[in-house]
């Protein structure tokens, strides 16, 4: 059986440390999140994720979702977790206060759905959804909308769905057909079938707020032809309470490769009365709100696995006896060795780690920036907040979900034989990461996005101000001695970004295709930038508490290993893809369509 | 439903144009091996992996193996499946005429073992592992026992097993427990429980020859006390008949990730008879004879895997129609462009392409490394045969099934949410490629049975084969001008190949832990070699016939695409993996157990 032991003491070390959250005390919600209550928080996150929802996850997957009659069960212990999880306050923790929420800052949000995936990835995805449904009606609602739905989905009574896809729309939205008429009583009526909704019926709450996008009958084509509804599973009277059943039923349960305990439904809607959203035929917009920080949340869903699959190797490695060190015994009196004498399971080993720390310090940045974006008194500061958060946002998603396959395969191969056992339970995390990847737009549509949207948006400017900040940084601390080993690699790091940035807008004019063959390169180049970045920033913290004899020194010695390891194991990538990104699109559209 | 075409056309390309088969009539069984019988043998190999094995594989996985009251049986149409291969002749194809074989050359049972695996991995597994059981009765069996097993296994009458893996004991086999006990008979009395057995128990064969490792009561502890014996499911009688069961149970089948249609069998014996293979004491060399066929297979599989997956991925890319290519509509009558269009889904399939392409080639140009170790006539091509071949064998092992999981992976994310459930198929392939990076020894073991055996042994004689090899192939095409952009890049992954062998050497003998840590990335460096050095070999072929207008120009046009694109996407990370190999084992090893 895995286990999972929230990182608590490295949350509290880039949340405050490297971070520095104390210091952003005039944004509202960040008075009452000092270090210490914020320690106290995360120490009770980490208990129920650990011994509520960790312990039904390996027979969550086993038993996986059931649909008998139309009725969506959830696998045996879901409906008690959940109640727990949404009793405990933890899904209104970062809700606004308006609504009932408990307006804490968003990186702790983060922090908790963290700790809730690496326990329970099926688990963490029916409140994880809900968050997308809030912020579409907390944007774009209007104040009836605001007020019938929002305190309810904040305290968890109710959850939320993103109802996107069709058979033959994904990627491609503008072809969705979903209709929504409008009626004489200002609702609409929905018409369509929607695939692969996550979250779309289950038995944990008595109901379900859905999020639909659909198009009115004078729509005109494409993506500008799409509003967005909500469409309640059950319709709720004017007074709160619950009313007749509205025809949106699941026709089936998606039988995929992981995330067995999270109900994929084949949504219907059959007549199912709608509240339009917002504006007419500005539905995208709207869902692209959702989208966002559902894509924050997905690269995190990469990191929490991340760091579950590497704890349990760790676990094993230390175990397990095999073999000899090649540089002699270190356990003479036992039969073999702990493997993890061996360089190159810890090569895996921290390779996972490693990802982890730096990543963990890039996601809560991020979501100090969403914080930053809505409430950071000075409007420059949040618009330099918005532009660096918009060009993380797809490096986070893709990168952060590569990597947690990547890891969770590495921890796997650590194991052997019994990796690929399900009992042990890696298996089912490189099952469940592996979703990751694709939804919320697949990791190949990311890098589009950050090569296409984020890159050239106002004359390049979100590149610009991550290169103001990290160059910044590298100077503030140019006469730091200690601290130079780590800054040459990523001063070196940026230059390559940006030749790289320059080669795709020279040649991503002539030929777009280029922009688009180097997309994901560009995408690997600035990720690692960016871990280079935060690892370096970690790394002046350890050196500064190490100086100060600040207690618990293995713990900052270990930092410094870690960076040491990022710098000469994981960085080395970017000039690979450096070369892969310049070598442009001409040879990969050479090939004939039919020659495939 | 996922669909196989057998690639025979490049199979036959690679067999006689790349490798030039035909050049070696001299060894037995090449004679009968023209290039149009076996194209003919290729096109009936194709007819029943796709007609009759392939069909099965979706079923076979959903249904799995069942254990009842100690009765293993495969999932619905195995069992026929089975016979048709057997009877089909297919079992027989390479083995010995002496013992009914058809004696044909290895390379051919390497690609129908590709096409069989490709169409079902683990329907493949019931015959491969019988090959393994072959391999040790012929090499190290008595004449008597040659003439009991052979012909039935080779027929496929009856299958085999290799038994090494105990709880307690996987890649360190000298701490294996199993007993076997001297019998005034000759015979031994064979104790203990064997774990992760594939193809360990089932109703295909009304026989299961077992090889097991096991200790003789006096057996010297460690490897060197281990000795390997026959121990058959049901005992045959002097005249070949079957007699009793063996007490041999399956007490458990494994829950796997993937090949559920393979029994993964924990098999307890129980006062089972068995008889001594060879000497006593000396079984592991018995079983490296296995290991070492079973290791080319084992690679063989990421190439099936990888293939066939590329297969759907490239089909799917063909037909899903989202959104328009980058420089505008290329089908404006249709709603949207195929994902073709796209250059980063060219990326991936391309990927997937460019590595089964050359590692055909290399996987092939083993098989004939195979018989020329055993039939060449002339004795220093028998030497320069058997030092290359081992120096492949760890390559393709640990490459191929690596790049199996990656080109599995790859093609999944092509057909995105689709990728992900289950009828579609691709997510099947990567659960069942994945094993292939673990069993018959994990990839980091023969990173270091490269390291640390092969490339020392008889003072780096096998790598100065190659560079020999590879070298003299260059300069013989040094005045060719059209392959000099392709000759250049491989003449500078041989330095650097060359300096990365020196840097292990050196300071592998200072610190052993050195060349443990850079031995994954010394293996890619030399992977990398030996693909590109395959390229150029492809190319060249390609060039001429292009230049002597020999028919299909598109098949030769796209080998220099492929070509290019080996070069320009997947050749970059050759400088990467230098880096790594570079960095040491001072950083791995400086974090303290306890800090894991």
């Amino acid at each position: 059986m895995p286990t999972y032991t929230a990182p608590v003491r490295d949350m509290e070390f880039i949340m405050y440390d490297v971070l520095k959250m104390d210091e952003y005390q005039d944004m509202e919600g960040y008075g009452d999140a000092d270090r210490s209550t914020v320690a106290a928080i995360l120490e009770e996150g980490a208990k129920i994720s650990q011994e509520v929802i960790q312990p039904i996850n390996l027979s969550g997957d086993e038993e996986g979702c059931h649909l008998n009659n139309g009725i969506v069960t959830t696998p045996k212990g879901f409906k008690e977790a959940y109640q727990a999880y949404a009793e405990g306050g933890w899904s209104a923790l970062t809700g606004s206060v308006e609504f009932g929420g408990q307006g804490l800052p968003y990186v702790l949000g983060l922090a908790m759905n963290e700790m809730v995936c690496s326990a329970n990835f099926s688990f963490s995805m029916y409140p994880g959804l809900t968050h997308g449904a809030i912020e579409a009606i907390e944007q774009y609602g209007s104040t009836e909308q605001k007020e019938m739905y929002l305190p309810k989905l904040i305290s968890g009574e109710w959850t939320g769905t993103m109802n996107l896809t069709e058979a033959h729309a994904g990627t491609d939205l503008g072809l969705l057909r979903t209709k929504a008429v409008p009626q004489a009583d200002g609702t609409y009526l929905v018409n369509g079938s929607k695939i692969f909704i996550s979250a779309g019926d289950h038995d944990l709450t008595d109901n379900i707020i859905h999020l639909v996008l659909a198009r009115l009958p004078d729509a005109p084509p494409g993506v500008k032809g799409i509003s967005l509804f909500i469409v309640p599973k059950i319709l709720v009277n004017a007074d709160g309470s619950l009313g007749a059943r509205n025809p949106v039923e699941c026709s089936r349960l998606e039988e995929k490769l992981g995330i067995h305990g999270n109900s994929t439904c084949v949504l219907n809607f059959e007549d199912a009365v709608g509240y339009m959203v917002g504006e007419a035929n500005k539905g995208l917009v709207a869902m692209f709100a959702m989208m966002n920080a559902a894509r924050l949340g997905v690269g995190v869903q990469g990191l929490s696995i991340a760091q579950v699959a590497y704890e349990n190797a760790a676990a094993y490695a230390k175990e397990r006896l095999q073999m000899r060190a090649l540089t002699g015994p270190k356990a003479p009196d036992k039969p073999a060795d702990p493997i993890i004498v061996h360089p190159d399971i810890r090569r895996m080993l921290l390779t996972g780690r490693s990802f982890c720390e730096a990543a963990r310090g890039i996601a809560y940045w991020a979501g100090l920036l969403v914080d930053m974006v809505h409430k950071h008194p000075d409007p420059k500061q949040r618009q330099k907040a918005d532009d660096l958060l918009g060009l993380l946002t797809p490096v986070i998603k893709a990168y952060f979900t590569d990597m947690g396959t990547e890891v969770a395969n590495l921890s796997l191969q650590c194991l052997g034989g019994h990796g690929y056992i399900k009992e042990w339970g890696l298996e089912q995390f490189v099952r469940d990461v592996r979703v990751a990847q694709i939804y919320e737009g697949a990791n190949g549509i990311q890098a589009l996005d950050l090569v296409g949207r984020k890159l050239p948006a106002n004359k390049g400017r979100a590149v610009q101000v991550f290169f103001t900040e990290v160059g910044g940084f590298c100077e503030e601390n140019a006469d730091n001695e200690e601290l130079a080993p780590f800054i040459a690699p990523v001063m070196s790091a940026l230059e390559q970004l940006f030749e790289g940035g320059q080669w795709m807008a020279d040649n991503g004019v002539k030929n777009p295709d280029h922009a688009g063959a180097g997309a994901t390169n560009y995408l690997y180049v600035i990720a690692l930038s960016i871990m280079g970045f935060m690892w370096v920033k970690i790394v002046k913290v350890a050196q500064e508490k190490l100086a100060a004899g600040a207690g618990n020194e293995q713990f900052y010695k270990d930092k410094l290993t870690l960076a040491k390891f990022f710098f000469e194991r994981m960085m080395p990538d970017l000039q690979a893809h450096m070369a892969k990104l310049k070598s442009g699109a001409d040879t990969l559209m050479a090939m004939d369509t039919d020659s495939f």
